[in-house]
């Protein structure tokens, strides 16, 4: 009897009937069945990213709509600013780097969010800088920055802000809109419920205004003026992996009948049942500024992260996440999106603390439970 | 009781034990369990190919995984000859073109396959060519060109040879490696029998050659440098679609389970028994130099195309394609890739023959389906 359990920040745990939904006898893309999912998709992407805009479904990764993105929001002439803090940041950086884009690339301690002020020193320096580009949080360390406060910079200042909310779209607050993001890119396999193969981008007037002008065209497959072409017709450019979307459609139906800020709350309070528990139990946290949707501890004291997660995963199944790059080895990382709920959490935070007692980490067993317990009551 | 019956020249249906494979429960992507999958899909993937190269996963479309591979193979001051009869064709010259590829688009009849002499007396008239791309299988028109006869001139050449698979590996003879393909193409959802979300390019060591040397980058996620790197360590660069990945694996052993060179000869077979059906029904060739993977059929005399695909369709389940850009309204098109057998041919056959009956077109009824089981009982 051996489950699998993935609390892993991506791709993240699947309800058994989007899986099954995908199972399904299924159609060819080019006729009203797969169109009927599009128009359906389109209508609840809107809903739980919290946008106006179309959200563009990319059958590639979320790197994948992130590249389409950052191509298409920097013609000859643009200037990005990058705030790298964590392997995302910093490969968005290298993208527009590889692509001949003019970037500064603003590296910041790994666990630390930005300063907002950072960024308008910077756009108020070098009024060159059209576009901003920034991780609403970011899954290597578990960090959220403040989005809001920076869209008020760029909007203010005239500047695009792209924003990679691959894990916080679907369970963090986030408004786009509201917030002047201009550019917010997303991928399936986290809060959206849906096995990875999906990227997903949304984009304001402002930024459709620069792509739609942009004669750079380093993107085909990518290119995102012919995704919305197509999309507004319920349809795709090329051939689309028709199955993840169709998973989609079941999976977001599940996250909009809960309510896109129900999930939020949930997220929240499972978070901050991970960070008592952690606490109780004498873990430390990465994270200056944690995110919600990913929590990372540092490894106690003469305790491998090697022999934590290995310990979780054969005798309980889990999976979580290591460090990534200078943190591997350093830290560990639990995921709270997608299909997961308050037990669910319960249940880690239980394997969690006797996988640690027997490894040798001394505190209190049982601590770290009531500790989240506590928590998770309170909002019966 | 209302079947869906996928006869389109991709996405092609897919066995059941494909789909319920891919609902079962999945473990994360950076995993020895994932690596199973993609270390056993590499080999299998070499076989299905007949080819001794590493066959790179790509999650994408089939067009993205030749957008990489034509940024890949065309450093500056490379130039390419396309070879266009169809809209896949044109699509290849496209993609040069936007990218600042130099290139000569070649077109041909739509439905006629290029004499490999045409080939020769380009490369002879122009020595700055260093590669020429063609569609093995036009799927828009059901046309067969001459890979192999194509393979030798450009060899002797020394030319690098790009070719659109898509429609061709899997289920038609295709030896890469014996007939000097540098660059073979394929997706996931034609013979391989997966649903849409896959690309697979494989590159002969003169290919990689160029590759590895291009400075260009106009490819992120479609690098093919980095998807080889990871490839080797049953790994891949960005999050994969590894829900179609684990499909692949199972569908590709179904292929292999039957031997596949047995696999050609039965699509050889289908596609014999259908162009004998529609000469016993009166239906004309569109192409003439037909492909055993599609054939495509003109409407008759005074019978629409979309009434004979709406009927087939709204009567027994069974989708088929139209034509595609100048051809729509004027062909119809039926796949013989994928989980399709000689019995679903028949079938097939049986059902046009009813529907062109009914809409009018003068034929001795049966008389088709007489043709194809003469054709199909010969091989028992």
């Amino acid at each position: 009897m051996k489950k699998i359990r993935l609390y892993t920040p991506g791709p993240c745990a699947v309800p058994e009937e989007v899986l099954l939904e995908m199972a399904r006898p299924f159609e060819h893309h080019r006729t009203d069945w797969f169109k009927g999912y599009m128009k359906d998709c389109r209508a609840k992407l809107k809903e739980v990213l919290q946008t106006k805009n179309e959200v563009l479904i990319i059958s590639a990764s979320g790197t994948a709509a992130a590249e389409g993105a950052i191509i298409g929001c920097h013609p000859p002439g643009s200037k990005l600013l990058t705030i790298e803090g964590g392997k995302f940041g910093q490969r968005w950086g290298e993208i527009a780097q590889q692509f001949g884009i003019d970037v500064i690339r603003h590296e910041i301690e790994w666990g630390t969010a930005i300063d907002p002020q950072v960024i308008a020193d910077y756009i108020k320096k070098d009024p060159a800088i059209t576009a901003v580009m920034v991780v609403h949080s970011e899954t290597s360390t578990g960090t959220l920055c403040d989005l809001e406060a920076i869209g008020k910079i760029t909007n203010a200042a005239g500047k695009l802000l792209l924003a990679d909310c691959i894990t916080s779209a679907g369970c963090l607050p986030l408004k786009p809109d509201d917030w002047h993001v201009d550019v917010a890119i997303t991928g399936a396999q986290k809060a959206l419920m849906i096995p990875p193969g999906l990227g997903f981008v949304a984009l304001s007037d402002r930024a459709w205004s620069v792509v739609e002008h942009n004669k750079t065209q380093h993107a085909y497959y990518l290119n995102l003026v012919k995704a919305r072409k197509s999309a507004e017709k319920n349809d795709t450019p090329f051939t689309p992996a028709h199955l993840l979307i169709r998973g989609l459609s079941k999976a977001l139906g599940i996250l909009l009948e809960d309510g896109i800020e129900n999930v939020w709350k949930s997220v929240a309070a499972m978070a901050v049942a991970t960070r008592a528990a952690g606490q109780a139990i004498g873990l430390q946290l990465f994270s200056k500024r944690p995110s919600d949707s990913v929590t990372a501890f540092n490894a106690p004291e003469g305790v491998k992260v090697s022999d934590i997660r290995g310990q979780l995963k054969e005798r309980y199944g889990i999976q979580s996440a290591g460090g990534q790059e200078h943190l591997k080895g350093k830290i560990f990382r639990i995921g709270h999106m997608g299909y997961v709920d308050d037990m669910d959490t319960v249940l880690v935070i239980a394997a969690l603390e006797q996988v640690l007692y027997k490894l040798g980490h001394k505190f209190e067993l049982g601590a770290g439970v009531t500790a989240a317990q506590r928590v998770l009551a309170e909002r019966l």
